[in-house]
């Protein structure tokens, strides 16, 4: 049981105190009545999606001892047209350079999206997750 | 279809470029090989609901012209015990205060709950959702 408190600080402004003690701020853009001070409240979910996913594929890594010299993930989400427009789909696209066998970082991502990462196990029961992985030497 | 790449900084830690230009930061703690910079991933999730229904919340009141001095919305979240720790429940307080009626209050935030946040209705799929309200006079 965790616990995050998030406050209205004027506008359509808020910020998360997480249990943890950071900050997570967000906004709404110009055209829905805020001043486009932080990310928007999907971009924010996204973004923990590839943190969480990250994390783990970093961990994992590690211990295969095959590190990678960097480490990005692009997520693609499609929406319902309608309200309440839930996400539908979700596309990650995993980039490393150096020097990491492909079938490490694809059993890394595996792991991650099946069994670790608890927000793609959230999600996956609602959207469809599908991955790509991208390898450059470094 | 949107668009946020995660860049991993180092550590565990992960930042996520929005597609409207802002940053999210994250970060494992020190039981997990993090360096606690930034809010866990799961955290940063909680909060970008919260900040959702937020804003739905506070758009609702206004158009009724019952805005509140302030509005907090915390957010509890359950997990399941086993890998991949799936969030299983979510209860949401919405404290408000100032000169709101309770029923415009859960008339809002049952708008948002069922039509407006794309991120509640996301959720809703795999965990339940319940929520109260407090009101105290500003």
């Amino acid at each position: 049981m965790g616990k995050t408190i998030v406050e209205h600080t004027g506008g359509m402004a808020f910020v998360g105190k997480s249990a943890s003690g950071h900050d997570v701020h967000m906004d709404a853009g110009e055209a829905s009545g805020g001043a486009d001070s932080a990310a928007r409240p999907v971009e924010v979910l996204l973004s923990s999606l590839g943190g969480c996913t990250g994390m783990d594929v970093v961990s994992v890594l590690r211990k295969m001892k095959t590190e990678p010299a960097s480490l990005e993930i692009e997520i693609r989400d499609e929406r319902a047209e309608h309200y309440p427009k839930a996400i539908t789909k979700l596309h990650l696209i995993y980039r490393v350079t150096g020097d990491v066998p492909k079938d490490n970082l694809i059993k890394a991502v595996d792991l991650s999206l099946a069994k670790y990462c608890p927000i793609a196990n959230s999600l996956n029961g609602v959207a469809e997750i599908s991955y790509d992985v991208e390898i450059r030497s470094g």
